[in-house]
This record gives C-alpha cells, structure tokens and sequence, in this order.
C-alpha cells in the first residue's frame, strides 16, 4: 500500500516525535475509525482495507499534506500512506492488511511548502508578477529537498534547484519552476520536520477470513448414536461428519463434552428431579471424572476427540467447542479451590439464581475472590488445554456474567499466543454488554437476530449493525434458533417458517449458524405456550432422529450454504443494503463486493402463511445498474432466471414451495450467450 | 451540590485508584459532555451547572450506583454528586461551577451488593423462599458498611446489622431487612473498594458571566472628535460613553490603538497610495512611536487611557481592545527582531500577501522562527501590558492566522494568572478552524451569522451551535457587520434591514455587538457592487458623524438591550429553539430559562421590502405552555399585549415600522390584574 509520490520508510526514518513541538501547527481531529477514543481495536480479516479519515487543518492558508502511518505487529518503523482531501478538510487514506495479528495505525499532517509556493507562483505568474524572487526562493526549496532525498534523487533535485537558481532572472525560470515532473519528486522527500502526528496508535486486529465468514453446525454429540437409547460417542460422531459437510457448513460446535454432575442433576423438561436414567444437562460441568479440561468418558476419551477433531478436517469442518466457565456441585474445583465461589453464612456453596429462580445444578464462579489471578491463570489453561488438542474456535457460553476485565485479558493473552483464535460470544442481554463484550476481544458474537421478524425490526437492527461504527468491532453471528431458543415464529409457521429464517440468516449474515437436527428438522414443539423452550429439550436428554425424514430441509440448507460460498458478496456484511417495497410483508435487501462485480439482491416473504406478492423499489445505483437498461435477476434458490427493469420490479413468493428469491443481478449486457 | 444519599467527601476520603484491578467489573462508556475524547475543556459561567452522562454498567444482574467527582482548580479530594439511571444503561449527574477558574470532573460506578441483596431479598420473600441464610448475609452486608461509616451512624448500623442477626430465625427478621430508613443510611456509606472510575478527568473553564451574556459596542476613537477633519483623542472618546451607555451596551470595544506605520500607508478606500494626510488603517501597526505596547501619539497617551477607562466603567462599560499580531513595515519588532519575520532572499522582509494580493503595509510575524518560544513570551507580555492598565476583554484579529498551539498557550498562561480574561476570537474562516480555536480556548466567537439570511439557513446554523456538543466549548457572538463586513443584506434593505439584524443577533445571539455609529445610523454604501467593503471605510479616515440625524436607531438598539438586561432568557444561547411558519418569510424561535420562568419568543420578518404575515406554530410544551388555555403575548418591542391561543397564532409584521416581535410569554391564568 505504500502511495506513489511518498517516501518508502527505508528512505526516510520516522521516529516517535514530541508532540509539543512549538511549531507543529496542523491539527488532526476526529480521526476514524476510533473505538471509544481509542481504547478499543476495531476488527479486519487479512486482506481487508483499513480507510482511516480524520479531519487535519492548520492556521492560515498553506497547503497541507498528510498521510496514513501504520505498523503491523511490534514493527518499530511505519509504513505509510497518502491521504487525499474529500471536502470541510475532511482527509482519507487506506491502507491493507495482510497478516493475521494486530496492527497499529495514526495519522500525520503538515504544511507543504512547496505545494504552497508553487501554487502561489501560478497566480503571480496568472498575474503578470515580477516572480525573480519567487523563483530563488524555490530554489532554495529544492535544494532543501535534495538533502533530504535519497541517490540519484538527491542528484536530480540538486540539478533542479540549481537551474532554477541560475533561471530566476529569465523567462524560462517559470516554466522550470512549474515543470510537472518536480512535482512527484519533491513529494517523495517532504519535510516532516514540524509534521503533526495524532496523539494516540489506534489497533487492528486481523483475524483470519472465518471471523467474517463461517457457517455453523451446533450438535450434541450425545446424540449421535446410530441406535436409538445408546448414548452417542465421539466415534459416532465421526459418522454423522458426511452428512453435516454434505450441507456446505464449515464448522461443527459440539455443546460441551465434559463429565457432567450427578448432584441436583437436572431431569426432562428441566425437571428439578432426575430419574436414574437421566443424562443431565452438558452445561452442569464437572464430576469425579474432571472438569473442564476431560471429556465425558460415555463419549470417549481424548485419543478419540483428537481422531474426531481430524475426521472433520478431512471433511472441511472446524471443531468448536463450547466453553462454559461454570461448575456442577461436583467439579473438582469445588474441593481444590472453595475460595472460587460464593460461601454463605451457613457453609455451603452458594448455586446460581436469579431470585426467585434457582439453578442447583450450577455453581457460579465468584470473579471478585481475592484470589481472582489465579482463578484468571486456571480459566486461560482451559483454553488452552483445547487449543494443544487443535481446536482454534471457541464459543463462550454466558460471557456476560462474568467481568470484562477478565475476558480483555484472556483473550489478548491467548490470541497474542494464537492470534488465529476465534471467539464467539453467547450474550444474549442488553445492548451496551453485547458490545462491549465485542470491543474487548470477541471475534464475533450472538445477536437479537431471533427476535427480529418484522421488515421495520430487521432493517432497523441490521442497518444499525453494519452502517454505524458498531460495524468497526462487533461481527453479528445469526442463529434462527438455538437449544436454549426456539423463537415464536418458528413454533407457529411450520417448515416455511424454518426456510424463511434460515435465507434471513444466511443472507444477512455473512456469519451464522443453525442447532442441528433440530432445525433442518423443523423441530418446532414448545415446552409450553409463550416458552422459548424446547420441548424434550435435548439439553436434558438424548435425541434419535431420522435424518432422512420427509420434509428435513437438508437440500434447501445445502443450496444456501452453496450460494454463499459461491458468492463473496454474502461473505461480509459491509455493504448490506435495504430497499423498499410496497409491502411491509416483503422484505429486501442487497449484498455486493466492493467492486460490485458479484450483487444479490435478496426478496424475503416474511409471512410463513400466505402468498406474498408486491413491488420492490431498488436503489440501481448502489448495486451498479442503471434505470433505462435491463438487468438479468437469476434466482440462485430455484435457479430461474428473470429481466428486470428499472427501479420497481414485481415479486410474488409463495410460502409454501419458495419464500425467497436470492438473485444475483447484473446489467443484461455483460452476460454471455448462456442467458 | 453534596447529593443526597452519598457521603459528603469528609466522611469517605476518595483518593487516585489504580484503573486495572482484576476485580472491577463496571464498565464507563461515551461520557458526555466530553470534547474530543477529552483533550478540551468545556465552558461554563459561574453559576452554572454541568450535566454529566454516561453508559454504565457491569456484567451478571447486580445493581449499580454510580456519581460524578469534581474537583475545584487544584483541589486533590473530589466533591461528588449522585448519578440516577435513565434508560439504557445511561445515566445522568449533575454539579454546580460556583468559581471562577478550572474544575475537573470525571465518573464513578460500583456495583451496589446491598441494593442488589435487597431486592433479591423481596422477590425471594414474595415467593415464599426461607430467607434464613439471605439475612444473615445482608445482616453482614451492613455490618461491613457500620465499619466504613463514621461517629453515629456507624453506632446505628451496628445496631441494626446485629438486630438483623438476631431475628434471622424469625419473621421479624424479614421486616427488619426492608425497613425503609435502611436505604439512606447504607447509601451514605457505599464500598467503592472496587468502584471503577473513568480513565480520564475532564475540564471545566469556569469564566465570568460576561463571558456568556455581553453587548459590545465597537468604535474607531480617532472618530470620536466633536469637530469634523481634527483627529480624536481618547479624552475626545470619554466624551462619547454616555452616548454609548444611554443605548445599554456594557462593552466598548476599541479598534486598534497603537502607532500607525507610514511605510506603504494605505489611503482612503484602501488606495495603494496615501495622501500627505491619510491617517493609514489602525492594523498597520507600529511605528518609531512605538508598538503593541504603545498608544498612538494622536489619541493621547496612557495616562489618558487609563483615565478613560475608569469613566468608561463609571458608565456600566467594560473596554475590550484589539490585538493584531502583525507589524506595519515601521514597528520596532522589524528592527529588534528582524528573525521573527519571513526574510527573502533579496533580504527584504516578506509582507503579507494572499496572491496575486499584496498588502505591503503589513508584515506578518513568522511562527515557525526557530526562536518561536522568544516569539511567544512577546506577544503574551503583549497582553500582560494592557491587563496591568485595567483591561481584561480582548478581541483577537485574525487568530486563525497565527498557530493554535501559541493560541493554546499564551490563552492558559493568561488565563492560570487572570481567570477572569475574555478573548473574542475574530476569525472569519473554515468551519474546524472557527471550532479550534474556541477548544483551545477563547471565550467568545465571531460567526458566520453576517452571512446568514434565509429562515433555514439561520435555523439549521443556530441549531448546530446550540444543540450541539459545539455548545460545550463554542459561544457565539454576533455581529450583523464589522469595519470589514457590509453585508448585502444591509446594503439593500435601508434602516429596516439593520432593525431585522439588530433583532436576530441581540436575540439570538447572548453575546453580540454592532459597529457603531456605522450600525445605528444605517450606513450601508459599498465601496462597488458585490463588495463588502464599505465605501469610504473608516478603517482608512476619520469619520465625523451627526449622531442624532433624524432615522438613528440609537432608541431601538437601547430598547433591544433594555429586553436583554431585563430577561434572562435571552441571557443564554442554550436553549434556543426554532418553531415552524407557514411563511418562509417569517423566522421564529424562542429562549428561555432553564425553569421557564422566562420565556420570550421571536417573530422576526426577514423581508426588509414588504409586509410578511403567516402562521407561527408553537411547540408549547417547550414553552410551559398547555394547548387548552390562552396565553398573555406581551411584545417589549412596541409594549402590545396579544392573547393567543393553541399552537396556531397569526402574525403580520410591516417593515417599515417594526419588522419583529418580541413577546414576553406565560399563562394567561398566572398574570396580575394588570392586563
């Protein structure tokens, strides 16, 4: 990224400059991005571009130049980048990522004053002015810049200077002083001598690409069993690996595999009482068999996680495990380290609640015990105890109830260590934790995507999520639904409504992720009337499911995966887009690359029960088309093909066969004979 | 401001907490007011309050508490006032500036374990739960709070601590936890052990009223003479303070008092050439008489300043002087310190230009001199000279000429010795560097109100700096012309455009001021068509005026500021606010105080040619004013009483007689017999 016409940063060393330098007079405000004034590193994947704005003005009229300083990792010398002006002395400049890690960047602004002087010399010269003097001081200029620059450019401008010095008198010193090619050259050696630099390093995190891109499979491995009544193995787990990677996903989360508590186990449906069959929840945590860093011995043993982790590579499926720092009354922390809960008055462990609601099966962590950095140090080994296994994605259960100061530190140390970790947090609570939650570290995060069904709803939330600085650090991960979530829609909409939120979620998110079986299952029975619950949730028992089943949307999750991988417009979540209709029963929206050489424009029926149909009013220029020439539309779902025209375009979307059309658009002229 | 429910700062001494203990869990995010990421100070007169804001919260359910320390100049132990939630995890605080000077304040929050306990508590009991345990642990709770507590109340909530105790077995036990009187005792003594507070301490400048409220009155001494063609003197000046006082100004602005160069002297309406006796522009300063530190020989001499301030403050009038930072080629500093200027090569001195301009009678100063600090401790020593003789208002020409660092700090050095000092920035340039220059501080801004006519133009740019965070730190001053600036406006319109000016910027703007006797006897020739130039500009000849020529404004402007003096409402730009008319001819907008005890509303007719009537349309609830009832309109322009009704009201406004009202407004039921 380093810009034509400024110096390399061998030729010209920048060092870290005082910054109360009486004479530094450019100002540099409202740099951005900028989380929180900096205490926060907005997130890329490796790749991306960084565009840096900031607003730099000095006193008086001289000319500025300013550019982009950035340093990737620990690097003590910056590489940079110009800046141009945009309008109201608003400046930008870019540079790319390239390696997974972190980077730094600022900002440096300082009066040019050459560009000035030359400037200045066309009017006098426009104005028929007596400019000798004006010449010599050119000179004068150049030849300044001739010490600074480097080999045969210091020779050059040396030359330079010394015509014009010699010319000043006649006629052709003007049109020495005015020649074109000085320009890039005394751009290359400017004098940042009295250069302003904003005052703080802003941060980078550079992930890889799944951090932006990554489609989920959630499953309880205990299921997996081929026979009904068998609690599932790893090895069973193996088995069903085909059938999850024949629906496109690229990772497989297993909800927790660890030896799990038999005190106050908890029974079907959340009973408080278990039967002596009942297999208890995977988030109680821990027994006489381990905790956090064993595996359930019913599911196998480590040889087996680590020869299942390999199978899903083969597969093209990442493993991510579930982290859920919180104990059974039979984890072993309980007798190594009372210290980390809660005592009360009468001696016993105080379980998680929240009045009147009690949860005896679980004991919260207590974050403010004195010992609070060992508690830290032994959370961090969990971690990475599965990474040594190779696992590299972790999503974290319930991160906010527990201190951000612990996650800011766990997270900055695991990912100095493995910087190509990823972090996805299941926080599902109100609006400022779910971010901050993001600034501190998670590479992405749960969203309220469940709970947004409604054309105002969704494009309100996911307007804010990816058109505001939200979208600088938080990478919304969407999930229809979940073991703890089965949201009203799905409960009454039949498998209409399961495809309606499943293109919602593939297409909104370039993130997201599904609860399987259950869901291409279209597994839809509450608890009871106004749960979210699952009935017969399958966090208290063991499922066996025909996956072959009439109805099982497999082939429909298969063909959404493909249009995404297919598709780097869907791959990032920028450059979302609504468009209008005329009937709030029908929403749409754009996705497109950057270069707007792939565009899908998505039309979603949200009505799980009747056909819709209506005018959508699209925004031609955002998708690169225009309104007098016909575009094609072709439907990646049902793979038909239409021409549009214009701004308004016709749809109509039946429930019951398709409730959505994803097409990908563009102008009719640039397709081959194939149409 | 001590709150209610928190502990005076005696009782509970807070000292500098280390930010990154492990065990603070509350997060302070988007503090406000906070400028640019704190690096400025807001502004406040004394008397003032400051509103605080801030998203706080913490991970998990407990509940918080959360206030505002402040701290008074160089005071190390904070005061502290109690911050209550809003919504969203926002909440607000307030205290009061009683001090000329700095404060300093910044946000603290902790999260409440009583509060929390006791609200479990009530849930658990509504339940039905044994609370036997949960009261032994609230009966701790309080115990610790009777350590931290100091002389009687300590007594009292040891007593209560062991009450509690005692009757855990017992029913009692449960009315004993929720006595109502428990609440403020326990408040008063929280356990900030792991509060967190914000990372950075914000600043306050707190100047004198004046700051925010002043009519200024701008004149050129040297016009002051009772006979036409002899040079005023200051002695001829004091002569002319009732006449300015009479019209109810309270600051007296002199336009340059210095020598005046000879040196490329400018004659009458700027000629390049100077007859024998062209008296030269006051900004081309310096001569063998002397410089900044001089009075111009033809005025008189400090004796004579000094006299006429002291009979300028004997009328109610405060004089603010001009300091230009630029030498006509005659000064002192041009012999003395030919380093502090550009030289070039031909070794003559660079005088300004704005090519292809030329302005060869001034010299501009070089800030970029390698001896800049040597620089800096003139021109501060500049002001230190005219504050030993009396005056603390200067109005700045052209600070945004000069390098904001030197404005930063010759403004702190003055202001740490002189808290009371006003600077008025003359700047008349791009929107941040109009912006800049009032972060780094000066007390007062010129505008872009001259150039602002039309009904959205006046809304939306009186809406931006008011309603704004420019607020914070931005006062504006407003002057419907200057020496320099003949608006079009004016120079079309005859005596009822300067009325419609004089109304807008003495009611729109707290601070503002006219160019007299220019201004109240509506002089109004350009210099050539599409010039604001004035023809025949007093900056370049002595004026001899008939101040009492038949059409003077003098009575109007008095009345203008009499309605000022008498309504504090219009003492402050705060909360301004615009109301909608159904003519574009008619702008209206209303002050008042912060308890509307005071609510005036402006109807001005921005068409100086011909009769404007339309509909205003109140937003009364802004005005305490309810749509049922009528309400007294008492307009303190032409003392008509009107009672109007409902959000509608008509309005007619001639020209030719008075182009505005200003209406004093208030329930018809809360007025006297009187009306």
């Amino acid at each position: 990224m380093e810009g034509p016409g400024l110096a390399p940063a061998e030729s010209f060393r920048l060092t870290e400059q005082p910054q109360k330098d009486a004479r530094r007079r450019v100002a540099i405000e409202r740099v951005s991005p900028e989380i929180d004034g900096g205490g926060f590193a907005i997130k890329r994947v490796v790749g991306e571009s960084v565009v840096v704005e900031a607003d730099i003005f000095a006193d008086g009229h001289d000319q500025l130049a300013c550019r982009v300083l950035y340093w990737q990792g620990t690097e003590r010398e910056p590489q940079s980048s110009p800046m141009t002006p945009l309008v109201n002395d608003r400046w930008r400049g870019e540079f790319r990522v390239s390696t997974i890690g972190t980077y730094r960047y600022t900002v440096e602004g300082w009066t040019d004053r050459f560009k000035t002087w030359r400037d200045d010399l066309s009017k006098r010269i426009t104005a028929g002015q007596d400019v000798q003097i004006e010449l010599l001081i050119g000179a004068d200029l150049i030849a300044d810049a001739a010490k600074r620059a480097a080999g045969g450019d210091s020779e050059l401008l040396r030359e330079w200077a010394r015509r014009l010095h010699d010319s000043a008198e006649k006629e052709s010193g003007k049109s020495i002083a005015l020649e074109e090619e000085l320009l890039p050259a005394m751009a290359r050696y400017p004098d940042p001598k009295l250069a302003s630099r904003y005052e703080k390093k802003l941060n980078v995190t550079v992930d890889r690409l799944k951090a932006r891109f990554s489609s989920w499979y959630e499953f309880f491995p205990r299921s997996c069993s081929s026979e009904a009544g068998r609690h599932g193995t790893l090895r069973d787990c193996e088995a069903c690996l085909p059938y999850i990677a024949s629906m496109g996903f690229d990772v497989v989360y297993l909800t927790p595999i660890h030896p799990i508590g038999s005190t106050y186990r908890k029974g079907k449906n959340n009973s408080a009482v278990a039967e002596r069959d009942d297999v208890g929840s995977p988030w109680a945590i821990g027994s006489a068999e381990g905790g956090h860093k064993s595996i359930h011995p019913q599911l196998g043993n480590l040889q087996d996680f680590r020869r299942f982790f390999s199978k899903a590579e083969e597969h093209g499926l990442e493993v991510a495990l579930d982290i859920a720092f919180q104990c059974s009354p039979d984890h072993p922390y309980t007798r190594e380290h009372p210290e980390w809960f809660w005592k009360r008055p009468d001696g016993t462990i105080q379980y998680a609640e929240n009045p009147p609601k009690k949860y005896q099966d679980i004991y919260p962590l207590n974050f403010e015990t004195p010992d609070t950095l060992e508690l830290w140090d032994e959370l961090k080994s969990v971690f990475q105890f599965w990474i040594d296994q190779g696992v590299h994605i972790f999503r974290v259960d319930n991160p906010h109830t527990k201190p951000f100061p612990f996650w800011e530190w766990v997270i900055g140390e695991i990912k100095g260590q493995h910087p190509d970790v990823i972090f996805l947090a299941e926080a599902f609570t109100r609006p400022h934790v779910m971010l901050r939650l993001a600034k501190i570290g998670f590479s992405q995060s749960y969203t309220y995507f469940a709970w947004r069904n409604t054309r105002q709803e969704l494009t309100e939330y996911f307007t804010e999520l990816t058109q505001t600085d939200i979208r600088e650090y938080f990478r919304a991960s969407l999930w229809p639904a979940t073991p703890d979530i089965l949201p009203q829609f799905l409960q009454v909409g039949g498998r209409a409504a399961f495809m309606i939120r499943l293109v919602l979620a593939g297409m909104l998110g370039a993130n997201y992720g599904i609860y399987g079986p259950a869901f291409e299952l279209s597994e839809n029975a509450a608890l009871e009337p106004g749960s979210e619950e699952f009935l017969y949730s399958e966090k208290y028992e063991i499922k066996h499911r025909d996956l072959n089943a009439e109805g099982s949307l497999r082939d429909f999750v298969a063909r959404v995966n493909r249009i995404r991988k297919d598709n780097p417009a869907l791959q990032s979540d920028r450059r979302l887009r609504f468009h209008d209709t005329d009937n709030p029963q029908i929403l749409c929206f754009s996705k497109s690359t950057d270069d707007l050489s792939n565009v899908i424009v998505v039309v979603v029926n949200l009505d799980s029960f009747h056909t819709q149909s209506g005018w959508v009013h699209l925004d031609l220029s955002s998708l690169g088309l225009d309104a007098d020439n016909p575009f094609q539309a072709h439907d990646l779902l049902s793979d038909g093909r239409f021409l549009w025209r214009g701004v308004r375009n016709y749809v109509e979307l039946a429930p019951g066969s398709l409730p959505a059309h994803v097409l990908c658009v563009r102008p009719a002229d640039s397709y081959g004979a194939g149409f």
